[in-house]
């Protein structure tokens, strides 16, 4: 059942040319000026943009954290996704103390079983490094396709593990190929502002933010890039959402570093100030690192372009405002009284693109490349994905989005497809959208609502990071 | 006649697969798996690269400069482009004192009539601007497609402007569209340096680069982007030399600013310290800015790497070692006891993609992507050739070169198809090298010996830079 | 005659003590406890700083500009010195295109003869330099203690001097052992700049500013400072306005470069948005650099407290804004209508201490030791007149300043003693002021009021500058 | 029992000036030209400098490591000091795991009863840090005069504390006006390094450098100077050894964070090429931070005289190279066949200021005020000691050094009166040495032996810091 896609304007992170596209099973086969052939299904793009299917590097689909889970899962997670001309994810699995990467593995592979609506990948999260699990780590890149680990230099007791622990993972991984993702914050500061604030009766939302200074996210960067040079090893920073962190990016870069940094929507869009008079509604914003001054805005909107950050992200992890919300449990509520209670993260997997094209191409005049580049190509190649994703190209495969420039749409809670009950945009509206969205050859958005099948997305086994 | 291009792995500077291409009259019409048309002719390209032809955007043929003129005219250096790989280039026609840009651009084109053997467009050098020329700036961007200004701050009395002359280029090219093009190299202080030198006897030709300091050309880096900043216009620095002016162009970008720079194998492979012995042959060497101390070199290429260099010319400039080669005059000998006399230039317009393929791919493992975006996308882009020239794909130019990396080639005066007498690389095997060139769609170079024609190169309307 | 100095507390750029101070002739004999000497005049200095005396290293008295002079001269100007703290001055002979540097000393010499009530020097600044006069440049450094020489790169047609001329004064006085004094802005763009804003019809004070970006101080802050390394000089960057050229002195010195700078009070307490209105009263503020936005104002206190910039001067360069003011011409009404013709220049030699003391000690919690540091010790080495001035020391002149912290002063114009209508600071008051001022070990300014004698103050012949 | 010191050139970190001093008990009482007085003893300084004693901030006498004690003691120790013309030593005492702080300089205060030959101070160095200790610090400030502390972010098990601890200590010390010392290097990760080179059969005393490279000082800098910014407290960083680490002090005093750091002698001397051939001779260079390649030498040369340093001290701590030596026990011999077991540690309190008048005065032109601040006034101001110690000033004590330029000493075991069995600078000889030396008015070295009383030195109550 081949597929054509006749007259669109072909947009990859290079080039920018308008031709015909021919699929056929899942794969683009043919591109051409008025290609002549046969086709079960003919789709005409004429006077929009044809881009390679958005792939989000960070999501956490059904993870446990702060005594519930986040909203979504692999099903409703990733129908939201195609929604917003996202065909790709990669989450996290995590290994807790005690048990080992491979049971973490299985787990995560369990959740995501006969759910995800598009392709996914998985990370996997290190919360112990004993030395004799290290050929774990190998066995992972090698045969597993999960290439890339992530520590936390936050949330002590929890994620959070020592200096020695990165090193020593870092190391292992120079050796083995992988790719080390970390988040940077200074737990032990935190703890201690966390403490000091509570003891203090600060105890509303807002005050999340001021307990994380900055400082304590510029410092951790600095030090996981340190480590990550002495060990030979590329490093991957996620949500970056400083200014002050991402310079130690650019500076690493700048000395021939394979240092990247992603950043996300809410640190785009969303500022301090939203949140700064401590009523409750502020949990909605409530992520670490937290959402910062708005002056911290413009400084990663220019790294995105200038490429001192090379990929956006989501880091979706929902939690409903209000119990019982399609019958889930109290989530932000836990934290009423005790801003440390609120669980940490917010939504976002169905509207990467739709923010980035507006506050990027539309408002800053990007090209689309950059924003192609950004919201698909890089992440792609950082994650071992391309040029199987991420491209529109002959052997590729037709992970496609017709994206329409002249399609508006209205961010809400109402109308979005994702399981939580807010929408951190609510009520933006966005000069343009997806008109269709192709996993893998097969419509799954056909402009109006979702087409496609929970379980046709499959787990990726993913290669070596390559982007250079 | 249709040419089809069978089984090579297509690198742009983004993309890498295996694909079929076609070509009908002078462009790529499809590409894809297996294609089943009718070709005239059908080159078999397995097991090599299938690249966009290279871009020079910096030569000079026929210039005349220091009492002489260069050795290659239009016809035997885009021959000897061809034979390289580069399959467009872009010129300098010159403004004299006196005559308008105008006058200039026809004595250019003049110069070129029924010579270029591929492709070619011009940027507009200028030594005046009086208040009453500013509308012809304007004209040669939206009429002749002359997009681009190169002003220089040396050369005193011969090419050099001041600052208020370089401002006020630039507010006008702000406002009308085009790109400056900056030499960078403080003329006041070298003047002084040269006469003080020559007053102490000093006259070999090592003591050119001991006249132009790397300080002298950071200077002048700074300068002309800040000025760049204050009118508000985009600014390329041509062959960046030092790792200090290169610093002041990563700076600026790193500010978000609309600054780039190239560099040239010259600074790439040769070094002071390869002439310092004072012999004359050391005028092999002589350009300007001056060939560096070797420990700017890794610098500079770690600049490529990472972007903070985005392009690589050649400025290709010969002049002959001894006299009466090919009937030419005295050149480089014009400065025998005197090194100000010296002709200041090298040949390598060939040998550009030779050399950085084996520089950038085989010695430090770049991808071919990155090697694609600094010899041909990246500079397409920035001289308003894209996507007609620069990329490989539906609707562009068949500008193609079949790379093979498995063809070693000796660089050597013996050999080399340009009309100069020695090679700066002379003997330098390289490991890999074109099979077969393609202009408009029509092999020029078969492997062995040039097969187009002169003349059948065309004058480029460019449009505006777009390097975003 | 000698004087005794009790009970006080003596500070010094580095020391902070307490003991009595015996005074015998012109300079400082005896430093100790209870000092059991014979004294004709017995000073009390019981909880009061006892500090050496203020030095400006930047006024111009009865200078010509703009069709007008200064309205303060060497008789007013150091009177109201004296009033202020300050003992000692080095003011500016002007070397006027084909006149030479000996006829402009000679000239200001005669300005000065009879009048100055406190010790001065003077710089010379060049408008030009033929080869030929190089010697005597060395004549002023050996013979006549005019040890600094200062250009312009502003003020095109009247100061300013090319690179070439820059370069060469600095070659020399590399050699003869002075210092290069440097006006930084780029005279190119702003003299366009002007031109388009008058043309545009922006003639209010405040377009000065306009015309005059930062960036341009910023650009030839980094040029001279990168010529005089070229050169191998020092070099003190005069009235640093903004954050951007602060940064480039900053820079240089992290270097080990011997890079100097100095800031005023009028870049320390005004700002651009105290005449972004655009009225007339406007023309109080301008000066060149001109007064800048607000938020430049506390990277420069900052970089007086950390050594980033070396000392306080005032740039003392008064017009009136009314006509017939003690008799005066109009001056600051001259650019009535076109800002181009204000004479640029503002008062302040008399309230220099006032106003670091405030913001400096009482502010921003500086010791005391760094406001003498600013005001008196690092002039005094900078210009090649420690120890003899600069310090409070056995053998050091007697100029001593009775600071009491206690002492509030309102700034007025009502008051001051400077001749001038106006008085930027206008009804500020300040928590110290000096109590009493020595000039070589005479009484000049007794509390109350001036007391010493026009023609007391001695021409200094100045040694090398002297600050590591 | 007054003396007079007559006809020196007195010089202290601002001041040149020849006069004479008579000294009263213990204190400098009066400074005069040709003073008339009655004096005991009278000292002929003329042709010499007169300067404050050398004050070394950072020592560890008698202190337990790595299964041995560093071999001077209080006595020997602060009598070679009085050789080399240092006149206060600030040493450390240690709170081990489980024992107070009061214990802790219990102890230390022990160690020197009836020793210390010259006046000492004491820092208090933190293993571990309980909520309810923090009352302990304040008391140590306000009450005992030891106003700093120290940690370690290196030597996990021993010294290390983590970054929580860091933290609390450092608000804590915010508080009570204390200052924080940190030796900063990455300890886990030198950890993994030496566990892993070890691993290797790598043993012999170079791989400790190896093992400690620079980047992991950097990195650990990088985060003591953040967590200090976060915690609003002044921090000291001793021993800064490499460039990397510099930079980031030199960054953060750019920004106006009150940071300050010292170097050692060793480090400006001596490099990892001396020792690099891996012979156990090299154990003589052991110490950490290790001694790094000889290219970072200059940039710490630079930095002292720039003031992006502060201080320099020796980290005097020095082991035998051979059992037996004056009856020590096996010293660096214990990591024979084991690098990590070499006692870290050198000599150098004697020789401090022989180097650095040699290194800095003599090689590199500084001034002799710039020596002297760096060797004694900065450290007496950063630790609490100005105005009592740190210059040459009526009120402060006579610890005063007759300081001959003419006066070669050549450096060696054989005659230096530190009790260990090899000096680093081994037959090195100086251009200047102390002529005399005095300590609170009464000589303690007469130029050719010592002559003072091992127990007269005090213990001295520190204030606050204060070097701004």
């Amino acid at each position: 059942m081949p597929t054509l896609i006749k007259n669109g304007r072909i947009i990859t992170a290079e080039q920018d040319y308008s031709a015909d596209i021919y699929i056929e099973r899942e794969t683009v086969t043919t591109i051409g000026k008025d290609l002549n052939v046969q086709a079960d299904k003919t789709i005409d793009a004429s006077g929009k943009y044809v881009i390679p299917g958005g792939i989000d590097v960070h999501t956490h689909m059904d993870l446990p954290f702060g005594g519930t889970a986040s909203s979504d899962d692999f099903e409703t997670g990733t129908i939201a996704a195609a929604h917003g001309g996202t065909t790709c994810i990669v989450d996290f699995a995590v290994q807790s103390k005690g048990t080992s990467m491979r049971h973490a593995l299985d787990t995560w592979l369990r959740k995501s079983e006969g759910k995800a609506a598009v392709d996914f990948g998985l990370h996997m999260i290190l919360t112990e490094l004993p030395d004799d699990w290290l050929p774990e780590m190998d066995a992972l890149v090698k045969h597993e396709g999960v290439t890339s680990f992530k520590m936390f230099t936050a949330y002590p007791g929890v994620f959070m593990v020592d200096d020695a622990t990165i090193f020593k993972a870092m190391k292992r991984t120079a050796d083995n190929g992988g790719l080390i993702c970390m988040h940077a914050e200074n737990g032990g500061v935190i703890d201690l502002l966390v403490k000091k604030m509570l003891a203090e009766g600060k105890t509303t939302p807002n005050v999340h933010a001021l307990s994380r200074p900055a400082t304590a996210e510029q410092e951790a960067t600095h030090r996981v890039i340190a480590l990550s040079e002495m060990a030979g090893v590329p490093v991957y920073v996620v949500h970056v959402s400083s200014h002050l962190a991402m310079e130690q990016i650019r500076e690493a870069r700048g000395r021939g570093l394979p240092t990247y940094g992603e950043t996300c929507p809410q640190y785009l869009y969303l500022a301090y100030e939203d949140y700064a008079d401590g009523s409750f509604e502020g949990a909605k914003y409530i992520c670490s690192p937290p959402i910062r001054e708005r002056e911290n805005q413009e400084f990663l909107w220019k790294a995105l372009k200038g490429d001192d950050l090379q990929a956006v992200s989501t880091d979706h992890c929902p939690f409903c405002m209000k119990e019982g919300y399609k019958g889930l449990p109290k989530q932000k509520e836990l934290g009423k009284g005790d801003f440390s209670k609120i669980p940490n993260g917010l939504p976002g997997v169905e509207n990467r693109l739709h923010l980035l094209y507006e506050g990027g191409v539309v408002k800053r005049g990007w090209s689309m490349n950059r924003f192609v580049q950004l919201v698909s190509t890089a992440p792609a190649k950082l994650m071992g994905l391309f040029p199987r994703k991420g491209t529109v190209a002959v052997g590729s495969d037709a992970d496609i989005v017709i994206w329409d420039p002249k399609r508006p749409h209205t961010i809400s809670a109402n109308s979005h497809f994702m399981r939580v009950d807010y929408n951190p945009y609510e009520s933006m509206t966005v000069s343009g959208s997806p008109a269709l969205v192709l996993s893998r050859g097969k419509v799954v958005f056909d402009g109006d609502k979702f087409v496609g099948k929970s379980g046709d997305g499959q787990f990726l086994r993913r290669g070596q990071y390559n982007l250079v």
